[in-house]
């Protein structure tokens, strides 16, 4: 069965293999919910498969089961009631090692097949994923949709096709011919074989918790490693449904089902540190805030760790010809989902004097139109939801108070009622001008924009280089006219470890990364360890033992 | 300069990227020290060079030198008298980062080339490192000619082959071009950059300066790191005269030299520590004992580290066709370098009865046809000190003496009288049966083989697991008639990341893993966390810092 999945998908694993080597437009999973290939009756269909699930129990038939459990909020406050069966660490790693015995063995093509079709079905349950991540995350219903669903399932093809084709740069079999001069040559005969590291963690955050997840489930997978997906306690239900979908696909293709396994936690009682601590644990994927991240890079020594963290975000701000386009692109990248997403801009450093289209602004002008844009965007309380999205967590509305108590602000954020989720919390950007680095070169994850005064555009890379150095940065957005300008700025960004997006004015936005294309972090700054996608991303994950005898 | 080098070696690395892929037998560098392509005068030329170096400062004009030092020892007695100059790691990793801006900038070509150029040129010069490696490790001329030289060479250019495929798998550009349907597409133009990790530590031993230290080395440079050089206190010559070699190419190649600069340092005063921990190294190799090693893996959070470190190989005797040539083939590898050999078998068990060619044979029988087999191959002086070399530390000989109190000794170790060196250490193996776990399933480094009576095949393989998960093990040796035995003991060295030799009767001996073919450590079980070479080796050495703009 599985080879019969591999089959059915080796065209897109083929396409995918060239798609990650060429890296231009590709994905094989329509972003749009309302695309013909998903059906008329998708959106109804998966919004109510979603709302079944409400109010019960989750059933996964996992082992060692002691009890209900959640810890699940809804920031659109919508009552889940989704209670999910605790196993324990040991029980799950031990399944997880037994049931990956058989996969660890099976061939890359037979486990292929497998990854594949768990992603084709993920796939055809996009709205379902939508209605469940949008209600765990407080995304958009587009985004939950588009970032939920296919842009995670990209990320989760492109690490398997990274996977599959760094295994095939093993041959299964080589003969060894030495010469001997006048005698006979030496000839052996030697086999290569994958063997897997172990049982995977991975370990979602509650704001992505599809789309930071795949690459790392799938990337364990392919290479014939175990999963133990432990969610955040407070976003469980979208990798819930992930698991069950994936012990589907490998019940279905006779594998044990514990070779994808989830662990459910609450905020009281965590499990994350005994789940790494478990020394058959080789492999941690992490997601997550800096100080759990930055501990697993310092204390899990027996497993290899990847970890996407926090950072500080830049724009640098030099000069224009489409100041409107400026003003409009970025006020929809600091809007979009209030500033939640790890690839949001941040701190904004602006040059004294900006050369634009409609002439020289001065630093203030420059914040006024700034603020005015995101503003406008957010003025009607209907739109702003759709833009903004909920607040995840409640933390995040004690950060923007105190933002704005520590700088100048110019643009106030405000509380917006949501009219289809009355109990939401929703809140427009602030926008605070402030010169302290130990304000602006923290992160402040939420719909907080700091905007710096430099004294020139080289100090705006000075000054964005050293938060990239200390907070660590996944991306730089550079407006500038100048060649030499953006040459000075590409160059500090990768010594920075840091990837550039330069005069955004349409309807590209900074904090969107695609899959197949654009390498998610970089690895090379604080921000985290690792890239989604790339060769070392997965070639850790699995090993090579070989067997050599003499030719027969 | 860079790119003639890359031009006129090209052929060469084209063909290493092919031998990686199809893992036959290729060397581009002859192993026969007489082969006609070193020259006629290559032996006295190489000696001469050699004996220059003697009793001398070696120059490597590096920065911040304080003193010039030495503790180097040569196992043959010969009296080295070389000194080094010394620097502080504050210096040598200063001048490192400021070489290594350019040098990260480069081209994959470039590097490449100086690389390739940087082999052949220690090709050219194998002799000079043949004599230099004898009289600091102890190795036979032969085995320090083709280890020291030709093969350690091939095991660089298969790194560098590793790094260079690795990287040619990011495109330097694409255009992403996503349809918009009826409106017209949204295009963005990219552009991917190799960037380094930052200074890269590669920390030598002391019996294999060159073959443990190449991969390291060429892989760090190929994907632009500066690299340190530490060699062991005790054997620096081979590794200095590499340096030498690294910086004049490096500076005809328009370079800063300090690229590749050589720590030494004192058994007394040693700094690997005060390197590896500096914040700017971000890529640590090491060969050694495993304290250190496990030390790195648990205590260098800011960078990579790839170790080699120590296990027990496992020889298994279930059964065989060819008992004259079991005895034979163990024999020449038991006494090799004296087991100073990473690779070398330590542990022999042995089923109760043999079936063979001549007959059934008792565990007492096999293990008086591998004492006499072993007794007879380093009967004679002469002879013996060709195959067993010298001992390069005075503990090995401690540990000879405490193997043999510990166990039932049927060959005692002897001294042996090198007739070219009279002062040359050289002790014959001991073969000591024990079936104590703590004492065979340790590993005793130096001329000293356990034998274990096992209760059944399956006791073996259950022993010999046991110890690899425990200790570590590159490879075993398994001698079997049954298929059915080799199929389980595979299956239990696959499980515990070990590669597996069978039936070895002939010329192949299991110590020897040769470059572009066999995996030198699977990085699956204590005996190390990576293997020489594969993706995995190299792939975390670099990272991609991406730039996307709109199309003009």
């Amino acid at each position: 069965m599985a080879d019969r999945f591999f089959d059915a998908h080796r065209e897109t694993l083929e396409a995918a293999l060239e798609a990650i080597a060429s890296r231009g437009f590709w994905s094989p999973y329509p972003e749009h919910p309302k695309d013909a290939s998903y059906g008329e009756d998708a959106a109804k269909t998966g919004q109510q498969a979603f709302e079944s699930r409400l109010g019960r129990s989750f059933e996964l038939d996992q082992p060692g089961v002691v009890d209900l459990i959640s810890d699940e909020t809804s920031p659109y406050g919508t009552e889940l009631g989704v209670t999910y069966p605790r196993s324990s660490v040991n029980a799950l790693v031990t399944a997880a090692g037994a049931a990956g015995k058989q996969w660890g063995k099976a061939t890359p093509q037979s486990r292929a097949g497998v990854c594949l079709e768990i992603l084709h079905r993920l796939n055809r349950r996009s709205h379902e994923m939508a209605a469940a991540v949008m209600h765990t995350t407080g995304q958009s219903f587009v985004m939950s949709f588009q970032a939920g669903g296919p842009h995670a399932q990209d990320r989760g093809l492109e690490a398997l096709a990274y996977a599959y084709a760094e295994m095939s740069r093993v041959p299964s079999d080589a003969r060894w011919e030495k010469p001997q001069g006048s005698r006979d040559p030496i000839v052996l005969d030697k086999t290569y074989r994958i063997i897997p590291r172990g049982v995977g963690a991975v370990i979602g955050c509650s704001t992505f918790p599809t789309w930071n997840s795949y690459s790392a489930l799938f990337a364990d997978l392919a290479t014939g490693n175990a999963v133990v997906v432990k969610p955040h306690p407070a976003t469980v239900l979208p990798l819930a449904i992930t698991v069950e979908i994936a012990r589907e696909v490998l019940t279905e293709a006779g594998f044990d089902p514990n070779v994808v396994t989830l662990l459910v936690d609450t905020v009281a009682e965590p499990v994350a540190k005994d789940l790494v601590m478990d020394s058959r644990v080789k492999l941690v994927d992490y997601t997550g805030g800096s100080a759990f991240g930055d501990w697993l890079e310092q204390n899990v020594h027996h497993a290899s760790v990847y970890t996407e963290k926090a950072g500080v975000n830049s724009v640098l701000i030099d000069s224009t010809d489409d100041i409107g386009g400026l003003a409009r692109n970025l006020s929809i990248s600091l809007s979009m989902y209030s500033g939640q997403m790890c690839t949001a801009p941040q701190t904004v450093f602006v040059a004294p004097e900006v050369e634009t289209d409609e002439g020289t602004k001065s630093f203030d002008e420059v914040v006024e139109l700034l603020a005015n844009a995101v503003g406008g965007l957010v003025a009607d309380d209907a739109r702003a939801a759709g833009i903004l999205g909920a607040i995840k967590s409640p933390d995040t509305v004690q950060r923007i108070l105190a933002a704005q108590a520590e700088g100048d602000v110019r643009l106030e954020s405000r509380a917006v009622a949501d009219p289809n989720f009355p109990d939401a919390i929703v809140r427009t950007p602030a926008i605070v001008v402030s010169d302290r680095s130990d304000t602006y070169g923290e992160e402040c994850f939420g719909p907080v924009v700091f905007v710096v005064p430099t004294e020139s555009t080289d100090d705006s890379i000075a000054k964005a280089l050293h938060a990239a150095n200390a907070r660590g940065a996944i991306s730089w957005l550079v407006y500038s006219t100048d060649e030499a300008v953006i040459e000075a700025a590409t160059e500090a960004a990768a010594e920075a470890g840091v990837s550039t997006a330069i005069n955004l004015t349409g309807g590209v936005f900074v904090n969107q990364n695609a899959a197949f294309s654009d390498f998610h972090v970089t690895g090379a700054n604080p921000a985290g360890n690792a890239s989604l996608a790339d060769p070392a991303y997965v070639a850790n994950r699995f090993r090579v033992a070989q067997v050599r005898r003499p030719a027969a």
